[in-house]
């Protein structure tokens, strides 16, 4: 069994053009379609720990790229900015249908 | 003679983590400490030609990790919207130095 967590989600959203399409492939079914390792395994005519060692090695890969980038970090961080101004606007009553469409905006373009 | 452009500096600030030492280093003697070709192979003991083809191969990487993950992209769209918000916040004479601070931030969590 290997770990499923948001954060391994996240990773694999951001990093995902990045691996190579059988990883990818593998990647979806479990963290997305939720398949199991032995649907997999049978799906590709593979073995189960064949599967397994995949998806761990490209989680590791996935976790090298977010140590290099980082991109999971900024993005965070990048949402709870634009939380605090929301917040911080709302609380000022502040009201300008352009500036909730420029965060909008900025919402939009996290590559998540 | 490699072109020489602020895009590619951009690229290089963005995807230099995931560039071998090598090509780190020759990218920022060539477009960061502006050394000639020939001063960088005279530097490291190697002809002219193949610190051209290193960069140049470099150069190409770059561009193809932007394709995959459109970092510069996503960095310049950003820019846009909090220059957008700067300047209707100055239009709507709001004034409120947590939000300055907040905008600061988001300008600070770039990459780049």
């Amino acid at each position: 069994m290997l770990e499923k967590t948001t954060r391994i989600n996240m990773l694999f959203a951001f990093y995902q053009p990045l691996l190579t399409a059988k990883q990818s492939e593998y990647m979806t079914l479990y963290y997305e379609d939720d398949y199991s390792l032995g649907e997999i395994a049978e799906e590709y005519e593979i073995s189960r720990q064949a599967v397994y060692d995949n998806i761990k090695r490209t989680v590791k890969i996935l976790e090298t790229y977010e140590e290099k980038l980082g991109l999971v970090a900024v993005f965070k961080k990048q949402n709870d900015i634009v939380t605090g101004l929301r917040h911080q606007i709302t609380e000022n009553q502040w009201e300008d249908p352009k500036v909730t469409a420029l965060l909008n905006e900025l919402d939009e373009i996290n590559l998540y």
